[in-house]
Parts: C-alpha cells; sequence; structure tokens
C-alpha cells in the first residue's frame, strides 16, 4: 500500500486506530475454543466488528508463533481474510525482526511475498544491513523501533551516543539508508513528551504509537507533540479493545470500544 | 541443558562446533525436492553426517518462517529428530527476538516450551523487561546479541555510549539482570579482537561466535582472544559446511568439512 493510500482511508475513515491482534487462547472467550481454529475465528469477528472504525490490523506474531505451525496457519488464515475482504486495511506483522542479508531477505518474503502484509516491525541494533533487505520491497513499509513503550527501554535506548540518545541516533542514521522513504518508526505513548524531539528528526514519518490506554499513555499528548499536517500517526490499542469483553458479546463490545476511540480520534483530527 | 554437560560434551568430542542449519529450498540438492519434507530430509541427512564432530546445532529461524506453517513443520520434525536422537546436542534458535513483557513469554514458550530448545538468540535494544522473560527459564540460555559479524554492526554497535561502546554497555548491564548466569553473547568473528575487550567484562559467559569461514573469521584469533579454562566458546559454521556440496555426496562432504573443523578445534583445546 502506498502512503497517501493509508493516509486517504484516515481522511475518510476520520480514524488512524490501529488493532493489535495479540490473540490468546488463554484471554479468548471460552465458547470459541470449540471452534476448529480459535484463532482465526477470534480474529474473523473482532476485525468484522472493529474494522469500520480502524484503518489498520497488527498481529503481534509471537502470539502465533507460540502455537507452532498451528498458529502460524491461523496467522496465514487472518492475513488471507483480511486481504480478501478488507484490502483497504493496512496491515503491520508486529516482528521485530533483525537479521543480516540474505536472512533479512528470507524475513521479508515470509512477511511481505507469503503473506502479503504491508509492513513489519523491525528491531535495528544490527544496523543498516539488517534494514535494507526489507527497504527494497516496493509500497512496503519497515518500522523501524526508536523508543519502546516499556521500562527497559531506559536501559540502552535513551542512553547518549556521543551528543544525543541513541533512539535519536537510529533517527538519524537510519535517514541515510537506502529506501529511508519507506521507513515508519515506533514510539511509545507512553513517553509522548519525547515525540516533540522525534519530530525534529523525522517531520514527516509515519509513526507507530503503542501504549495508549492499557499502559497508560494520552492520545491527547499523543497527537499535541506527533501529529503532522499529514496525521503521520497510527495509534495502536491491542488488548484494551480485543478483550474489552471475555464473554459471548466480545465483538461487539470490542466494535463499541474502538469506536469510542476512533471519536476521540475524529476530535484530534479537527484541529488539522 | 545445563552449562556443565555442555563444556563435557566439548571436552569428549574435543569440538566447539556449532552447526548452522540456514536450510533453504534454493541451496539444498535438487534431488531432495521430490521429497514430501526437502526441508526435513535435507537436515536429518546434515545431522547424521555431522553430530560426530559438532556439539551444537542453530536453525536459523527465518529460513523455516519463509515457508510459513509448512517451514515451521519442518523446523517442528527437526528439533523432535536432534531431541530425540540426539539429546547431547545444545540446540540454538537463532530468532533474534525482542519483545516485552507477555509477548516475550510467549516467544519463550514456543522455542524453550513446545519446541525444547536450550537457547535462543535475542536483540538487547528493548532492555530488561524483554530479556527477563527468556532468563526465567531455568537450564535455558539467552544468548544476547552484543557484537554482530556485520557491516552494520558499526552503525550504533560500536558508537560509544558514555564512556564506552554501545556492545559494552549490553555486556555490562546485562549482568544486573535476573538470571544473569543463563546469559551468554554472540561476538562475531570478523571482529576477534574485540574478544579481549569483552572478556574483560564477561570473563566466564559463554560465547557463540559466528562468521568463521564464509564471512572471513580466524578460528585462530577466536581462540587466542576469547576462551576460556572452560572453553567458554561455541564457534558456529553454516554455509562453509551445510552447503560444501551441492550433489547427492552433500552429507557426506559436510561431515569432511566439519570433521575438519573439529580438527582445527582439537589443536586449539590442546593449548588450555
Amino acid at each position: 500500500m502506498k502512503i497517501e493510500q493509508l493516509t486517504a482511508q484516515i481522511f475518510k475513515k476520520k480514524s488512524f486506530l490501529c488493532v493489535g491482534l495479540d490473540t490468546d487462547l488463554e484471554r479468548i472467550p471460552p465458547h470459541l475454543l470449540g471452534e476448529e481454529d480459535p484463532l482465526f475465528a477470534f480474529n474473523r469477528a473482532i476485525i468484522e466488528a472493529t474494522q469500520a472504525h480502524c484503518v489498520a490490523y497488527k498481529p503481534n506474531i509471537a502470539f502465533y508463533e507460540a502455537y507452532g505451525s498451528r498458529g502460524w496457519e491461523s496467522l496465514e488464515r487472518t492475513m488471507d481474510y483480511l486481504n480478501t475482504n478488507y484490502p483497504e486495511q493496512f496491515t503491520i506483522a508486529d516482528a521485530k525482526r533483525g537479521d543480516i542479508g540474505n536472512t533479512a531477505t528470507r524475513y521479508a518474503q515470509a512477511f511481505f511475498g507469503a503473506m502479503d502484509f504491508d509492513a513489519i516491525t523491525i528491531a535495528p541494533y544490527m544496523g543498516k544491513d539488517s534494514v535494507e533487505p526489507f527497504l527494497a520491497f516496493q509500497d512496503r513499509h519497515t518500522i523501524l523501533l526508536a523508543l519502546t513503550s516499556n521500562e527497559g527501554a531506559f536501559d540502552f535506548q535513551t542512553q547518549n551516543v556521543g551528543e544525543r540518545e541513541l533512539y535519536k541516533e537510529v533517527l538519524a542514521t537510519s535517514r541515510t539508508y537506502r529506501g529511508a522513504e519507506r521507513l515508519m518508526y515506533v514510539v511509545g505513548a507512553t513517553k509522548a513528551a519525547y515525540l516533540k524531539e522525534v519530530r525534529e528528526l523525522v517531520p514527516d514519518s509515519f509513526l507507530l504509537v503503542p501504549g495508549v490506554g492499557a499502559q497508560g499513555g494520552s492520545l491527547r499528548e499523543v497527537c499535541q507533540y506527533g501529529m503532522t499536517k499529514n496525521v503521520g500517526l497510527l495509534v495502536n490499542s491491542s488488548r484494551a479493545i480485543i478483550y474489552a469483553s471475555g464473554k459471548e458479546d466480545f465483538a461487539e463490545i470490542a466494535g463499541l470500544r474502538a469506536r469510542e476511540i476512533q471519536q476521540e480520534m475524529e476530535r484530534e483530527l479537527q484541529g488539522l
């Protein structure tokens, strides 16, 4: 998907919500466990109930990998369902991969090729030759971890490298990579005030922002410091939506919760 | 596996060779493509031919993921075969994962639980709470990327953070994590001279050393700078062994190549 198509969807739906599909057999409603593929049954119902209110879906690959090849089948079914029925949705493989050269190309083939994701999250630690193989794919997007929403982010990401923090070094250095125009960045909402400094280095890039809701980040602050004239934000919510109810009404309640967030987002977009 | 068991195997076999199973349908001998599961057929033949000369196997997960759920089945079969027939082999999931809290726990379940790997490679960028969920598993080992063998390592890993390079900060900080006694580190052989400084910070930890052979690193130098009285080294070779021949004799030639490396290692061990 081209970035202009994503932006057009955001303005059309008045939403920059990304729904995280962190689908967990231990947390989905018990009545689904009798289904042939409970993970997919849950995802399909969640997607149907929320798709009008969001522009992106982000399966966290760990939750599928935890069930081995069967989990991968559920992921493949979910992607096939999304790409067939809702091709306008931007799809993100939250994989946080990072490996070199030909290995990175293998990961790119798995996620961009076979499963047809629009984007993948990547860890920057191994540098240029671990990122560029992903950037080589046209109309696909590589979302580099910059400043994450967890406590451990302070271990290395905010340490000073020379005159600036490591996450800023990641932002600045990655702008020199071949295909950098297809880069986006993860910046956690729990550190919204940092978004101002992030925008000094990457004024136009899309940011994927986790941590609103369950992890305590504020949508208001994220928009105040991070929004651009083309929005430039995808705000993710996972558990606060998909597990809003653990009963038979789970999809309906997830839809209501997604719509509430969409309405908050609509108010923020009026300021543009 | 306990570290003492790994060390005992090393002294018994006079080898600290790890064989990397970067198994690729485009590189395995064509006559295997007619097999029901060509990836597994290749791995099984390679394992049978090399197991006497090595103490560890390291499938790079990307190569299996590239084939989706079918690739995962090949990986599961490979691990089942290894754990059933060669339980004395130390098994490493070269996954380079890194995610927070409950997501990290999911990855740990997938690799330590379902597939029964002894170890997994992890990227340090997200810090403490992305590493400790793996360290919580007894008799399993977490191999943190410190200094990798690729060119991109110079983008961030060797940048100064305060008074020392980022990779040293990773080594030092990770020693404070809960369960740090179950940490190992990736240090590339292409940067063998750095091993001296690595050993100042982690004098006893096992190091997983890629980059000998195909990538140009020297076994001699790796041992000179990195070996401890308990060896403390696993040196990986992937392509130089498994693709030494692309013909029907691939397993035999792989076995001969593994034996050559084992004999080099035996000479190095005599210095202890």
